[in-house]
């Protein structure tokens, strides 16, 4: 591998290149079975020779996709987390700025989550739950962000209307749509007191914050988990993925 | 503060001096709050100038406890996030090894949960759900991982039965009491399909490996949560949440 390629594939760290380049690098065995398993598109993918030492059954070799083996230096290199299980895929940004007339319910509005788990976990709950609409505000944490796509385990490439949108424009695209506007808050109607149709938006806020005051104005109802002992709050990943699988498996 | 002071409180990162000392070290606002709320014994609170200036109405203010003004140049060395804000607890580890005789469901059994961000989650959903007897098996992370400590937001000083036990342990005490386990796995029956009393223990594997084959045994049921789009799994902390939200709020 080229001192060039290398120092490209390290650039894609950093969001400023991942946008001027529109890929990402994701790392990792499972969340690489997850890419091959979808229909994403795959640039490339990336692997050592110690790699195929250690799983020649791997779902790559009964593909037909081609691979690049590169030495153990530039993998060092290259790796972003220690957990990186020697094999990389780099892969096209592909979330799109023009939302589809169509577009409904259930859909997932993320306002200002901070923290890159609680995102890439709210992605891969949203993929397991087969909610395929995401808006997310432009003051969250970016989408490809190397921790967020760890913890999506491959969400990315389920979710095919996965949009990043200021304030304004979501809030201009709720008006015109008859999609029922749920906000998830501390002292909302307790999930059990609320009946919706499968055409709902589920807003969540930032972790310290909440919500912020023109996006809660969007919402109709607002919706809380029952709290039963003395915490003061759920993680937001976690009460986000309780209230749709509430709403999903009712 | 004296450099022996600092020297100690930096120690308890890690676990060796946490046991050592049977102390630890909390950080963070939302943190100490909850400390604070809580009847947790609390050895010392540590603020700096900059603190009182910024947050002159915090709940430490108007309790009777005492606290500790430090230097900024202290606070630096002492702090193990950037997101410390200057306020520090230190307290007790409490967690016993005599499982008390009558216990019994809901219990939580967590199988070598091995990312501290997991288990701090867990550990919060459990609070939050009023769950108070908790089994971790020995191959998980610290209970009192700064990073699990962080992301439970208190939940330490809800959970007065945390329990840390070695495999056979876990397998002695189920099997002397009338509690129905059941496993978490992804092949389970729908839990909508799974009618429990309050006397059951949830079993939660690792995130890569699952359940350990004799954690397994001992359960009666499995259960698992349907799958509606394409991802693998969920996160596990999600997974147990989601669980623990339909066991306990039927």
């Amino acid at each position: 591998m080229t001192n060039n390629e290398i120092k490209y594939l390290r650039s894609l760290s950093k969001k400023k290149y991942r946008y001027e380049h529109k890929k990402f690098l994701i790392e990792g065995k499972r969340i690489v079975d997850q890419l091959i398993r979808s229909d994403y598109q795959i640039d490339k993918i990336i692997i050592t020779q110690n790699f195929i030492n250690k799983h020649p059954k791997h779902i790559l070799f009964s593909s037909n996709l081609d691979y690049q083996i590169i030495a153990d230096k530039d993998y060092k290199k290259i790796k972003n987390t220690d957990n990186s299980q020697e094999i990389f895929a780099l892969v096209p940004i592909k979330h799109s700025f023009n939302i589809p007339d169509d577009i409904k319910g259930p859909l997932l509005i993320l306002n200002n989550i901070s923290d890159p788990g609680n995102l890439g976990t709210l992605l891969r709950s949203a993929a397991w739950y087969g909610i395929n609409n995401i808006f997310l505000s432009t003051g969250s944490v970016d989408i490809y962000n190397p921790k967020v796509v760890r913890s999506s385990m491959g969400a990315h490439f389920y979710l095919s209307n996965l949009f990043e949108l200021d304030t304004d424009n979501i809030i201009t695209i709720l008006n015109s749509k008859k999609i029922e506007v749920i906000a998830a808050t501390l002292d909302g109607t307790p999930y059990k007191n609320i009946s919706t149709s499968n055409n709902w938006a589920l807003i969540l806020g930032n972790e310290a914050h909440g919500i912020d005051n023109d996006i809660l104005q969007l919402s109709t109802k607002q919706v809380s988990i029952p709290q039963k002992g003395n915490m003061e709050s759920l993680n937001v990943a976690v009460a986000g993925s309780i209230l749709i699988d509430r709403f999903i498996a009712k």
